[in-house]
């Protein structure tokens, strides 16, 4: 396709088409990463996600160490959602002992926490270059035996570990495993129970061949995370994402891959970027579920 | 190596190294990419690197048409300057008609200014995504078909059409043709006499397995350009390219691979950021020719 379908305008302005809400089919797998609702706490996000019609939530480390992990299971089992995702391990890609070792620590933590919290991925961003260090295949083979090393704690816990291929934007301070190819040349060295990929729109829309990486990858995609290339980039390289249909990635030939290579999961809706932050929380659900069914949903099922 | 040796400070303070000046064998293949001194004219960019010592300069189509082409074609001539490159042909990933017949006549023209001005090479950056549209496969195929259509005509004016593979970064409004994988599995459809590949330090340093690629692109490498890539990036995505030794490219590796390929062409300094072009023009010069003599020129030696 060479067009998306005409859209509702922005969050803010009447919607083009009626939001869909609790109870809607559509929206069965259609999940909030809470970093898209970035000023709502823990306890907001999920009775937010509840209200909108969700049945899941992508959640992250920090607001669940705020509230505690056992308080954070408590509330997410009462509101009947699904953890899709926790994000994130990994950033484990320091070369000095004592940073190796806490890197390591931090990540059997998070195979705790997402055990836990009955998520079956734990999402590893690998991390950038260390300062002043210019070796990016280095980096690289450090990412992957820092996995290694994680593989059996997170098989004895039945988490699978998520390698999130980063938009080569974040190379250098974040995320050193850059294309779909190269995280599967990664977790095909391990049982696909143990090790996944993360598909995010955002990170590999760009990549060449990335229809027929998806098809490589198949069973091996435990998490589908989708939101827009928007230009101009935002200043802000780390707040840069669009809603999706706002910005130039083709969802519907996206979605049709991953469904095609078997993907059946949630779908979260990801983005960081000042102006989604600055609207009210329920405003954002509102057009990420008209987005959704409108872009996404329909090319989920093959 | 994990480290780059220590560095002159910025420009504007005291070197660490002696500038590099006429007649220094090291600056033999050091070329002026036009546009790092963008607020300098063709006559000021012609002088000012006769001065600095360089041999060799990157022009641009812009300010040679301001000019005149033939007396562009002199004043190169005059000064004693190859013309290491002309930048740019290409923007042709247009679907409209009307707009692939520009592109192609445009091109035309370019190929006839580079064999006129006695350029090997004209840098073709193929364009982004037209407005509202999202197919990139097929925005990429009509990339390969503009290409395929200019060859003949490149190939009677003795031009070699070198594709510059582009950091994903502009993927939706400025370069389709995201690695250098990819490039060369475009080129590699022609004789090498025609087409060859642009090799960016910018665009290609994330690359997984770029040392491979750059071993396979071996003749095929029509073009060197160096600059940094910086953290935080700048805001405007356009001017985020740094000055070597800014960043976190590792310049030795890179050059290294590149002399091992056997290319033994200039080796341009593009450099597009509102700092550098906010410095005196001879002072960017001696800060380049610096970087260039203690980051680059010597890995350029098999």
């Amino acid at each position: 396709m060479t067009q998306q379908p005409e859209l509702d305008i922005p969050s803010g302005a009447p919607a083009r088409i009626a939001t869909p809400g609790p109870g809607d089919a559509r929206l069965a797998r259609l999940s909030l990463n809470q970093r898209t609702t970035a000023h709502w706490s823990l306890r907001e996000a999920i009775e937010g996600s509840v209200a909108a019609g969700l049945t899941s939530i992508g959640l992250w480390r920090e607001p669940v160490a705020e509230v505690g992990l056992a308080t954070a299971v408590q509330w997410v089992r009462d509101a009947g959602l699904r953890v899709s995702s926790l994000c994130r391990g990994g950033f484990f890609t320091a070369s000095a002992e004592v940073a190796v070792k806490e890197a390591y620590e931090s990540n059997l933590a998070a195979i705790d926490e997402t055990a836990a919290l009955g998520a079956r991925t734990l999402v590893l961003v690998p991390g950038g270059l260390p300062e002043g260090d210019r070796d990016l295949v280095a980096a690289r083979d450090r990412a992957v035996r820092a996995i290694e090393r994680l593989v059996p704690y997170a098989h004895e816990h039945g988490v699978n570990l998520g390698i999130e291929p980063m938009n080569p934007i974040y190379a250098a301070d974040r995320g050193v495993i850059s294309t779909l190819a190269q995280a599967l040349d990664i977790a095909e060295r391990f049982d696909p129970a143990d090790v996944g990929v993360v598909v995010d729109t955002f990170h590999l829309w760009w990549e060449p061949g990335v229809a027929e990486q998806i098809a490589r990858a198949g069973q091996r995609i435990v998490s589908y995370q989708i939101c827009d290339w928007i230009t101009p980039l935002p200043a802000d390289t780390l707040l840069s994402r669009g809603m999706m249909g706002d910005g130039h990635i083709d969802f519907a030939a996206f979605s049709s891959a991953v469904a095609a290579a078997g993907y059946t999961g949630d779908v979260e809706v990801e983005i960081f970027n000042a102006d989604v932050w600055g609207a009210p929380g329920d405003q954002t659900l509102a057009t990420m579920a008209r987005r959704y069914v409108e872009l996404v949903e329909p090319y989920l099922h093959v």
